[in-house]
């Protein structure tokens, strides 16, 4: 049984983290990427099928052939953040899990099911893309999560002929605190939760 | 800019974290999941949509509703763990965002788009979820999450008449580790990843 983490830590990731919309010029190192996925690829996904993919859009090309689909109001952040992270998720992530969870035949439970497939890329891609957005801030980056882009468009220019589909997209780098919005209103217990 | 959280601290969200299965006869007080919920809420979603909704099931007699619904695999643990987090999203979400996005109308986005309202329900009440497994276990709890249930069974025994829906079950608790299995193989960088 473990104690809670202290305040600080708390606080990083959750209580005092913010959505960054300025950015710093400092880059992030591929060393801090490859510790970003190292640690997020640990959060659990169902029957560990891990359907999520990372595109870290670092270079000045690929900022650019991404910002052609990125909303207006998304494109000075995302033209100035170190690194845009296109979180996609592969509907074919079914293929791997003979490696991913060998013990018993959970590929046949998607062969073929449409349906079950969408689904769970989406549900699992997208606790994925969460684990990214709080293991981001436990390394010290600041994250600017969006889904203001043209889906379709971003599939094109970086996924076509995949199987990956885009999800979101993520900023991430070395926030400037004074770019932070006021932070918002939040949903009171009573009105998101229970206990029964 | 932060530092990174120490390694006990990386240890304990992620990398040392592991989903659990056998549960010690230790509660979790309804203290414990306030600020379970008051530190996942702060977690971002887009436009600050905020989806999620919580069911923690705690008493004897909601456990047993729920059970009915459980695959037979997950019943045994559902049954020893302490509370079980129904992890749900509102179909209606979009009625809190003149309160939660105030600065412009965000609800427009969404009236009469039935697309639009699921995947943005989806997407951000399985962020949330995530979101509630990491701070879980930064609070030191443990978490078992599950997908193998009855959705529809759910929905009608706990959100009958709601705009709410299902979209994963979750174990909280205080976990013993005799009952976590081997760690799982996860996907290499290269497998999951791109930089360009």
């Amino acid at each position: 049984m473990a104690d809670p983490l202290n305040d600080a830590a708390l606080g990083q990731i959750f209580l005092e983290a913010r959505t960054h919309n300025s950015w710093q010029d400092k880059p992030v190192s591929d060393d801090t990427l490859r510790q970003l996925v190292d640690m997020l690829k640990m959060g659990p996904t169902s029957a560990n099928c891990s359907p999520a993919r990372f595109t870290f859009v670092k270079s000045a090309d690929a900022k650019e052939r991404l910002l052609k689909h990125v909303s207006e109001g998304n494109q000075k952040k995302t033209h100035a953040a170190p690194v845009t992270a296109i979180v996609a998720y592969d509907l074919e992530f079914y293929e791997n899990l003979p490696k991913l969870f060998p013990h018993t035949d959970a590929k046949s439970w998607f062969t073929g099911s449409e349906t079950a497939i969408q689904e769970t890329a989406f549900r699992n891609g997208s606790l994925q893309g969460a684990y990214m957005i709080v293991a981001a801030r436990a390394l010290g980056l600041d994250a600017g999560p969006m889904s203001g882009f043209n889906r379709d468009g971003v599939d094109q220019e970086f996924f076509a002929g995949t199987p990956l589909r885009s999800n979101f997209l993520c900023n991430l780098g070395y926030g400037d605190p004074a770019g932070v919005y006021d932070r918002a209103p939040r949903l009171s217990f009573d009105e998101m939760a229970d206990i029964v």
